[in-house]
């Protein structure tokens, strides 16, 4: 896999200067050559079900996505557009729990990039997972 | 395809229980046997890039989810889990469209039932498409 | 979706072009400017299973794909290359039956397109559903 | 992960049953706690394109599904049905080259199984990738 090409600075400042990244209140947590990590704090508003009160679905399908496609961000140094992705539902997250995405860039092509990524809690126990393929032409 | 269980109103309040989607302030648009369609009204949160503006995949994702699902829910008189997932993106979402995401089952079955949904402009402009499975043993 | 740029003799030729698919012993069924259908006769190497003698899931999916692509292929006049696919099995396929798979275009891109397919017996009855992003800018 | 509960030759055995696995002449190369791993010979009628003549990507689908699905079969003793499944294609796979298929357990669940699979060359190189949802529940 080649180097990145941004910092962590400088991909944090990326994350963030998406509005909605600014609500769910992202927090790079580290950047690597062969995967970057991203906190997601809990809150309220995240809950699917009123009794259960897991987390919604669609924001763990937020944080693969965004975990997968920030992988490939830095190989770049720019946000690349999402052609389709696929999530697998593993656990309930629970109220409370800070989740971590992590992701991870399978194959880096000229045309189209494919990254993984999973959704953890932070002790490790697994959530969801899932992969993506991200447009890599355009810039 | 077999009846609907629930009719509109008790719709409206199952989809509606949920904080997310209150946040989200989305809003049933019919409910018949062969579909259902849930309105997303735009709001600033939801931008994914602050310079071209347009509408987050997570939130996308989130439409399509949420409308294969309670095409599922019609059926069975409750929400279902996801088991995976898959959306594809066909065009931006920008700001100020209220966006319409419409489920469809496909197969309803006694442990699993896939159902598919597209997101749309209320022009009809296809933004996004996918389809997932449900957990339906459970409950 | 725009007029097809090849004719039904020219796309059989296409299909059948490919060793697999000669060895499958593929036939066209019907090429409309909306969709494609294509015939996959029962052979006994198809076979999942020794006992319960199922057609394979590979074999499904072939179909899924190859029903997918030449929807696309006739807007485009030449094969195009998956990029991804994901395939749901609904029912078992038995021995002796004729399987039709039927593919139309979602999305025609430059760069990339997205369609979906069915596979159903002669009497209708959903086997298996899919859809696959193949690349439209390649060529 | 939970130990296996067939050894080797039980799972060759077990993989060999199926007429298309058979035909497509596949070898069990390993079976550890972690993961398995199969082998896939060339063959002409595996062709996708005359003139390219790179392998069919249904018969790459094939492989990441058994691969996965086999995985899963270590830990209950049994196949099981394949639910749904993605293939993300990575590189073309030519004339003359065996194909290694590799599957893990992502998550074990009562009720379905996610799992993943690469097929590679025997130098290592990426060739595709996907993950399936198998039930586990049915037997």
């Amino acid at each position: 896999m080649p180097a990145n090409v941004v910092d962590a600075a400088a991909m944090e400042r990326l994350i963030l200067s998406s509005p909605f990244h600014a609500w769910l209140g992202l927090r790079l947590v580290e950047l690597g050559t062969d995967h970057i990590a991203i906190a997601l704090p809990w809150r309220e508003e995240l809950i699917a079900d009123p009794t259960a009160r897991y987390t919604h679905g669609g924001i763990l399908a937020t944080l693969i996505d965004l975990a997968a496609d920030y992988a490939v961000a830095a190989k770049l140094g720019r946000g690349v557009p999402t052609i389709d992705m696929r999530v697998d539902y593993h656990k309930a997250a629970l109220p409370g729990e800070e989740l971590i995405g992590r992701g991870r860039v399978i194959k880096l092509g000229r045309t189209v990039a494919t990254a993984e990524a999973t959704v953890s809690k932070t002790d490790g126990t697994l959530i969801a997972s899932g992969r993506g393929v991200y447009l890599t032409s355009a810039g």
